[in-house]
């Protein structure tokens, strides 16, 4: 069992968006047992302030909430971090790098795999509070990465589905307006729709859009399992 | 929040079945936004020992694995306790005194729904584990209800589609095998079929059997969610 390490996951923002996260992780973990799976310790506390709201200036701050949330699973023995929140992740570099974990972050796994295949620009569905803090558009920068984001009137839309998921009420009336706003976005360059919220990618059917639609979730998984495991597989 | 308990569900036994379970907590708290729902520290370490090999006799035992699990989600500061493996059972009620939980049994509460609805004989899907124990056969005894259990080649078929879920390789064949194997415990008698086995829900559809079939991870889930929003909603 050496050289497998435990995850910790800052997770229950919200509580559905970690189910599908976990779900991932045990999907992209190719194991024939229980016992060939990741260790995991999920803090799933979805009682953390609205991390948009927090950003745009106007709810309370979560970052004493995410801290303890880090410091428990630090304290559980955890040493990578995987957070399956792209909006938290405006907080969680700092709070991690206190804490001394390794922070795996969704959105640069999201940046490396649309650099590796050579994406010029991609489209991003997120939170507002995600692209008022220039998550994406930052990170993907870097990579050469041009980040094309929803206009006004997009935005409100995406926001309105991303309700409908945590209240547990997306109808098909909020599927059909991200297809449309991720036509408007492929329309305007994008060669991906980034399902950059947690909770989209339980809105959003990708069948209707016409370029790829790219999970960070998974991708997040995915790495993780590497991670988690790769030692113990390799050594 | 006053009121609200934090809930620790050791898990990742098997880890798809942890998922399964997480997810039926979210479903079954009535929440209109992340906040509303139930706080959980999830310890999920898939490294435990096989619990029905060691019941058998023939495993290592898995005490020392699901004692870590619990202290550190007590240490976490969890104050109730829930367990999505029946077959842990058998060794958690002592670990969860041990530390001062409060444990939801699944058993328990499994055996409290028959009895509440009148149910005077139910059929158990179980690893051998669970059976050898007596885990169901006892609890359900204690509430006047018999516990019709399968004949042997109808256990290792069971047993047989347990391994398929906790390999990732689940097939029609073991669907159906499960439902033959259901309907042979509703013609010996059973009113209910009980899958009492956390993988089983993930390989079963009740639709081919001709009593209706209960899941206790939803029962689970149900009261677990009640009792740590319970006095939070009502005071």
């Amino acid at each position: 069992m050496s050289g497998i390490r435990l995850v910790g996951v800052l997770g229950g923002m919200g509580p559905a968006a970690t189910v599908d996260f976990y779900g991932k992780l045990v999907e992209e973990t190719a194991a024939t047992c229980d016992q060939g799976h990741v260790p995991v310790v999920i803090w799933g506390d979805p009682r953390v302030p609205d991390r948009s709201l927090s950003l745009l200036g106007g709810g309370e701050d979560p970052t004493p909430y995410l801290r303890r949330g880090v410091e428990a699973l630090k304290q559980a023995g955890c040493e990578v971090l995987a957070v399956p929140c792209n909006t938290a992740h405006a907080f969680v570099p700092r709070l991690a790098e206190e804490a001394g974990l390794e922070l795996v972050s969704i959105i640069e796994v999201t940046a490396e795999a649309l650099a590796a295949d050579g994406v010029r620009a991609a489209g991003v569905l997120a939170t507002s509070g995600t692209l008022h803090a220039g998550l994406y558009a930052n990170a993907l920068r870097r990579y050469g990465v041009a980040a094309i984001e929803p206009d006004e009137p997009g935005q409100r839309r995406v926001m309105a589905a991303i309700g409908a998921v945590k209240s547990g009420g997306v109808r098909p009336a909020h599927r059909r307006a991200l297809e449309e706003v991720a036509r408007s976005l492929a329309d305007r360059g994008a060669e991906r729709i980034v399902t950059a919220c947690t909770e989209l990618v339980l809105a959003m059917d990708g069948s209707h859009v016409p370029v790829p639609v790219l999970d960070p979730a998974r991708l997040l998984a995915r790495r993780v399992a590497g991670m988690a495991l790769g030692a113990a597989l390799t050594g």
